[in-house]
């Protein structure tokens, strides 16, 4: 299989649903969606989303049945972005090429897109079809991201990145912003689609293993692209994280010894898929597609 | 009954639970549960949690069943204060007479305290224990509050608001402000406690009505208190709504007949509670205290 193919038709059913449960609905005011939406299709590469949809796969699962929880995810990981990329956070002002949420619409209203999102994603998962209309499934479900997403999780890994800025940060925290800050919400992706279409304890425990070796890969050669990347592919410029002095695994570990552990990661990550057959594959091209990426 | 004897013995089992939701366990950065601590527990009335054990009473439930949904939304109106006070927002500097988070936190971690106190309130709502151990209850319940608070709900009314600063808002404006902004997730609330305790859908209809003149008397007394109110007691100075041009009851109405508006609400909110015995008698006398309070 082409993951180029799988990629194109679940981000064309995830685009399809986002704009669904987007619709305006003639709230008022209309601004407010009008900045949700801005940053919802700025371009990005849907990644969680087809994280979801492809454990879900891998053990078995229909995309139809995860497809509502894995669009909530990605709200989240839009929120994310806007109140990360405010003045008083990372202060940026471009993203995937455009302006950033603030720079258009303001500091006051990108903060309340970015609640507005957030809060949206839980009402989406609340109301999420379930399988066997098992309402405690989709409280699990429910608890997963929100574990992942808060003070113990993204937030808490944002928050820590933030305080490590301009400090001398060993491995250890690097370690422990990037698990928080990225790995959390990556791993809850993978894990939603899992529990969502009923996988066994093993099948998760397996798929547990692989989105935590998945979501280092992600941040170190995220990190790398920001050392080495071409801006223009990226639709950001590169070099940010040195001049800010931020805790990147090329400055805490050497860019060469960060390829290596990327390369390392990425064996183990597939170990973890061992057990699965041909339905795993798209799990298995996304861990190849992290190391060779461009943006 | 005495309101105050009964306020006393529901807010100590809320700030006593609140202490509980919100213990650190060693979480990292220790910062950020710091911020979250600082608002969390800076002397507010748990108006909230007290309408959802009190509406829980009234159809014969149970405070145990209720009180950790109650405090959960108690935690996402801390953090709508926290982004309602931030720079970009209202820019308040002083609220129950302390320092506001952003004041003492810096911008970047308020907006993360915020954004973590929202998301850690779902991740308790997943949690709740639910009599019966019916998920799909506490699905409903999470969709309702989810609605009350996000775009549709709380974070729109305050957008609208925002937007309306300065302007001649007319009545109707006015109330799709408030409704959103403060009603909504007070009629949360109140909805909360019944469905929580299986209320009928009679006694859901009646304490709904009941709710949504509670929010609205709740706004207009809360709008004459910015103009008449003593700012020793509410700890925040008076008169800024009319410095910033803010669309209020007294703007739009003036103050007596905000006065006589909120007199009548009172009328209506009680005649909705008609069918329900003493155990509806704290949502009576707390509608009383709301035309008598001085904060």
């Amino acid at each position: 299989m082409k993951l180029q193919n799988y990629l194109r038709e679940k981000t064309a059913f995830i685009e399809n649903t986002l704009n669904k449960l987007l619709a305006e609905t003639g709230a008022r005011p209309s601004i407010l969606y009008e900045a949700m939406r801005y940053s919802v299709f700025a371009g990005g590469k849907r990644l969680r989303p087809v994280l979801v949809i492809a454990a879900a796969e891998t053990v078995g699962g229909r995309q139809e049945d995860v497809i509502t929880a894995a669009c909530a995810i990605e709200l989240i990981h839009t929120y994310s972005l806007i109140h990360d990329d405010l003045p008083a956070m990372d202060d940026d002002d471009y993203r995937r090429g455009r302006p950033t949420n603030h720079k258009v619409y303001g500091e006051a209203i990108a903060i309340l897109a970015g609640d507005a999102l957030l809060t949206k994603a839980f009402e989406i998962l609340a109301g999420c079809p379930v399988p066997g209309d098992d309402g405690k499934v989709i409280q699990r479900v429910i608890k997963e991201i929100a574990v992942a997403a808060g003070p113990c999780g993204m937030v808490g890994g944002q928050t820590l990145d933030l305080l490590s800025e301009g400090k001398n940060v060993d491995a250890e925290t690097l370690f422990c912003i990037h698990k928080n800050k990225t790995g959390a919400l990556l791993r809850a992706s993978v894990r939603t689609g899992a529990i969502l279409t009923g996988a066994g304890e093993e099948e998760l425990a397996a798929l547990t293993t692989f989105a935590e070796e998945f979501g280092i890969i992600f941040q170190i050669t995220d990190d790398i692209l920001n050392v080495v990347g071409d801006s223009t592919k990226m639709g950001k410029p590169v070099g940010t994280d040195a001049q800010r002095a931020k805790a990147t695994y090329p400055a805490v570990y050497g860019l060469e010894q960060a390829k290596r552990m990327a390369r390392e990661g990425k064996d183990r990550a597939l170990a973890a898929l061992r057990s699965f057959d041909t339905k795993a594959d798209p799990l298995r091209l996304l861990v190849n597609y992290l190391l060779e990426r461009e943006k």
